[in-house]
């Protein structure tokens, strides 16, 4: 006998659900119940939509109900959202605008998606403060754009959707505000990282308030921010982008198991507390593959992946969701940020004990044109060096390598795996020594005890007349700018000036990138000096005064 | 006491070897001798320098005599060619122009890289035939191009450097005809993915020969380059890339034990049959990681790799090299060709048994502008999903993609492992299911019987009366092209229209990219129809026609 298969959401967890049941399975009834007016859309175009980098709103429209029906034979309703599952007798409840009614499941799929926080402040209910998550948020916003009202946005919230909106309201024209609660924007990263990021984002004529929450909406006509530290900023509009909660009222009401985060339990196969029932996507909390805690992780390549599992095991086949790991990207103008695994705020929060190194290598060799230096974090155990999570930013070449790192820390390989990868080499995409082999051959030195890791952070926590700091680059960039009180003996003359350095004290050296202070270290250390390498070398200095 | 140890080449594998003995060992005392002129040159940057893409000389020196020296304290030795090892007394005999003598050591390193292979073809000698390998080759060859004496060029050997000179020249203005024995160009490559690349040079004004060696070259003034087909084509000077043979004849002289294919044989440790003498780079043979077979690869990114590991042994640790699986990449102006692990050809080879699939998927989410498709071959075992080699062309994100599979070959995993990675998604930079995860997806289906893969050129194979090819694009895209003779039912109507098709024959269905018709797949087979998917669909097949 044919399954009945009701799928609650209709964009990426639930019509991926849908589509691979239907090619699993010819036979299964399977119906999706859409709350909003649209299947299957881009979330993640969004915002590139409101500035027409994507020019046509078909474009966001992956699929339609009508194409979607014809390809799948699926019955797809919309604007019918699901109020209620009534677990004893199998059946939903269906509000469809014009009727309340209900429909019977052999299964059901919960794929509702989460919903943009809304906090409880002052003045929050007032025209003006939008949210972003589906089209009928950004054709409000779309609107406004078209009629030339985005003159000043506040956007609150730092993260991914609020930098993407302050970048594409930028490209229209708009004066754009973020304000953040927290002391760094784009969770993912750690602050360090982000430091390039709110440059990025400052030199693009953004303005980014941190540290500071909203306290009110007041203003007549325009919306006044007012801010906890007193501070407030005029806003033609406000976009409220301060995170996301799963959509769990459907399952909480329905008893289902939620975890501490809110988001719906589910095991391995992604099967609720109730054996009928699967949900994925945004809804749900997953096994983070590094802390092996439960994580809301709100991404659609997992959803996507989940959703063929989902079916699969409806299908009746047996297959395990392993888990995720938040790999994620976000272009920021011509920048780049990425993180996968985790950073050093989940392991810290964890108790996981780690390493970390910083890299900073060209894009590709240097003697070509083009190349420009990114910035690798990664963070790895200190025993076996298996990797915990990285960070990367820059111009070029990001995205390659975040991808070969997930890849990794996906497979639980450690850093000594990293040196030994053999990535593809030509001139104009790579080094012979590509930046994950550097970042890996860092960290497996570290790990060996050839070098001794420090970073710039750690300095203040030594007593100032425990140790010197060195610089071994050469006069002329010592000449264009360097760190208060550092001694400075260029790397090529270090040998023979051995006799300038104290040997009660510990040496901590630095040079631009880390490279040729790593150098000196290997001179000193087999020289008897007590010395450690200051990862990221000054680059990195620089990159967190800003 | 400390060690003495000589280096024979001054580039990628001795240079490299050199850095990080030291590193490894202050104490040490290091003698690199080199032939030429110059240590540490970017081989792999001379063609772009011949154009002007890499505009000053002084680029390609990544690393000079007297700054390695200062660094690192080496004793660096330039046109100082090695002549012969003398084992028993474990001195090397050297030839440094103005004078002949014997230098000894504690071990030997041999980086002395591969040449340009140059058969007797009569006429070889003549003047106007260049090869490609060093700084005296380069400088001949960019006096050319500052002479404006680089009209006609003939370029034998469509291998990488064939083709790097190739476009290089073009830039500049030449003419140039590239002339290969074998069917295909770009030997990493299976025939089927250089067609894009053959295609490329074409539109770009490049003539290519197949099929086609040279007899001799003959002519007074210019070069007539006369072929076996008897045809000959007029040339101001040719290049000759056919390939490299490794530098064997001291190890040889030496009596140390070579491979069948003339590499130097090394242990997992890269030592040579003589415990004190080393060897690495483009003149060793290695391990094959995918056929376990000895191979003979020349690229830098294992050479470097070998020189820290070639150092670390000398130094005292004992540090395996892994193997290799020949990861490449070039640049066909704007198209990009990659490779990883096996082809068809080495598998064949070798006995393999393998099955393969294609894939094309956008660059990035499609709706966000300048996606471009890139053609995914992959091949794997029949059994586990063993990833056994990998295969990309495209425009866009290429070198992403084979980086990520390159990590895969490289740590064992299988088509499975594709289909969980969790890589970066945003829509600039790929589609929240990776060409990765979609490569891994569709082989996965392939394993697990939930479709039958078929290619194109098996159809030749099968008797006419057997099958029927079955269309399944939409009407327009039907008519614009088509392949003779098929049955043309657009996907979202074959449901109904499944009484038009034989349950007699083979239905063998293709769309645009594969995607579609693995749809139809599912259908045909779940209502009892004997169907294939055409890998690839008609995006290859057109490509298969260039
Ligand atoms: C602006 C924006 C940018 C983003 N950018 C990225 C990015 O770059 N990369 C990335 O990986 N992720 C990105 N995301 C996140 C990604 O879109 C989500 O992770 C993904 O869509 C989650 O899929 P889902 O199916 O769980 O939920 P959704 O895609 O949100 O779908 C849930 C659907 O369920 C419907 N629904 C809810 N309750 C009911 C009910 N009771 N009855 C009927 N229907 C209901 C909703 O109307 C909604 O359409 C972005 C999200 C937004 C909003
Ligand atoms: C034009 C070109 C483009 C390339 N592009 C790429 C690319 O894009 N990607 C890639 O991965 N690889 C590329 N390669 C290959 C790469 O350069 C080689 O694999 C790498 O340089 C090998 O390093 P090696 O140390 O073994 O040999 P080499 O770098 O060739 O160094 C060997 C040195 O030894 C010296 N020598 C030889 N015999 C003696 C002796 N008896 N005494 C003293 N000295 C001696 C030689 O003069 C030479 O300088 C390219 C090569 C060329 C020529
Ligand atoms: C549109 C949508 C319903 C499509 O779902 P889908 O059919 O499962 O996904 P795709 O169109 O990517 O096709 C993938 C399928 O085709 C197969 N496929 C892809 N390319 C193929 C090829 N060249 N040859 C053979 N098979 C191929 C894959 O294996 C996969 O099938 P499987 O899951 O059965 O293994 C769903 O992706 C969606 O709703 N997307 C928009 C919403 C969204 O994701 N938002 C967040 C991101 S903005
Ligand atoms: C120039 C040359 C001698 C340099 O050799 P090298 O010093 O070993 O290599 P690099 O300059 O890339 O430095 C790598 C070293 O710095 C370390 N390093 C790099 N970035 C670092 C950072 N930010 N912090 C700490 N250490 C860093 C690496 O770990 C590595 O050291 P290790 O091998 O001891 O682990 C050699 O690369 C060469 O001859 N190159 C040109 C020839 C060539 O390769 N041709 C073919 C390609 S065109």
């Amino acid at each position: 006998m044919s399954k009945k298969v009701l799928i609650v959401g209709g964009v990426a967890g639930g019509a991926g659900t849908a589509a691979r049941l239907r090619r699993m399975d010819e036979t299964a009834e399977i119906i999706v119940f859409e709350r909003g007016g649209y299947i299957s859309f881009a979330n993640c175009g969004l915002p590139y939509y409101i500035s027409g980098v994507i020019r046509k709103r078909d474009r966001l429209l992956v699929q339609t109900k009508e194409a979607m029906e014809a390809r799948f034979n699926i019955d797809i309703r919309l604007h019918s959202e699901v109020t209620a599952i009534l677990r004893d007798t199998r059946e939903v409840e269906v509000n469809s605008g014009d009727q309340i009614y209900r429909e019977s499941y052999d299964y059901l799929v919960l794929a509702p998606g989460a919903a943009p926080i809304v906090p409880p402040i002052p003045g929050i209910e007032r025209a003006g403060i939008y949210t972003l998550r589906n089209m009928v948020d950004v054709d409000r916003l779309k609107a406004l754009v078209t009629q030339r009202r985005t003159g000043r946005v506040v956007i609150i919230g730092g993260g991914a959707i609020g930098i993407e909106m302050a970048e594409n309201l930028k490209l229209v024209g708009s004066d754009v505000t973020i304000v953040e609660a927290a002391a760094q924007i784009l969770g993912p990263l750690d602050e360090d990282m982000t430091k390039l990021v709110g440059k990025t984002l400052l030199d693009n004529g953004i303005k980014i308030i941190l540290n500071d929450g909203v306290k009110s909406f007041t203003g007549q006509e325009n919306i006044e921010v007012v801010l906890n530290s007193g501070k407030s900023v005029e806003a033609d509009f406000v976009i409220l982008a301060i995170g996301v909660k799963p959509e769990n009222k459907l399952a909480r009401e329905a008893g289902l198991a939620l975890g501490e985060r809110g988001g719906i339990k589910v095991d391995d196969y992604l099967c609720t507390s109730d054996p009928y029932i699967y949900a994925l996507g945004d809804v749900i909390e997953v096994r983070d593959i590094v802390t092996d805690q439960q994580a809301l992780i709100s991404l659609a390549g997992p959803a996507n992946k989940q959703a063929r599992i989902v079916a699969d095991n409806i299908a009746g086949r047996k297959v395990k969701f392993k888990g995720s790991q938040g790999t994620s990207i976000i272009k920021v103008f011509d920048l780049t940020a990425a993180s996968t695994g985790n950073n050093e705020k989940t392991l810290k929060l964890n108790g996981i004990p780690y390493v970390k190194s910083y890299t900073i290598s060209p894009s590709h060799a240097a003697y070509y044109p083009g190349a420009i230096p990114i910035i690798v974090k990664i963070m790895f155990s200190p025993e076996g060096g298996t990797l915990y999570g990285a960070q990367i930013v820059g111009k070029v070449g990001v995205d390659k390598r975040i991808d070969v790192l997930a890849t990794a820390i996906r497979m639980g390989l450690t850093v000594f795996d990293l040196e030994e990868l053999e990535l593809a080499y030509a001139p104009p995409y790579s080094s012979a020594k590509d930046p994950v082999n550097i970042a890996g051959f860092t960290a497996a030195n570290i790990l060996k005890g050839d070098v001794r890791v420090m970073h710039w952070d750690e300095l203040d926590s030594l007593a100032k007349d425990s140790y010197i700091l060195l610089d071994v680059r050469m006069d002329k960039e010592y000449q264009q700018g360097h760190v208060d009180g550092a001694l400075h003996i260029p790397l090529d003359s270090l040998r023979e000036r051995l006799n300038e350095l104290p040997r009660d004290k510990q040496i901590i050296v630095h040079c631009k990138t880390g490279l040729r202070s790593y150098i000196a270290n290997r001179i000193l250390m087999q020289n008897g000096f007590n010395a450690a390498n200051l990862s990221g070398g000054y680059d990195l200095y620089q990159v967190l005064q800003y």
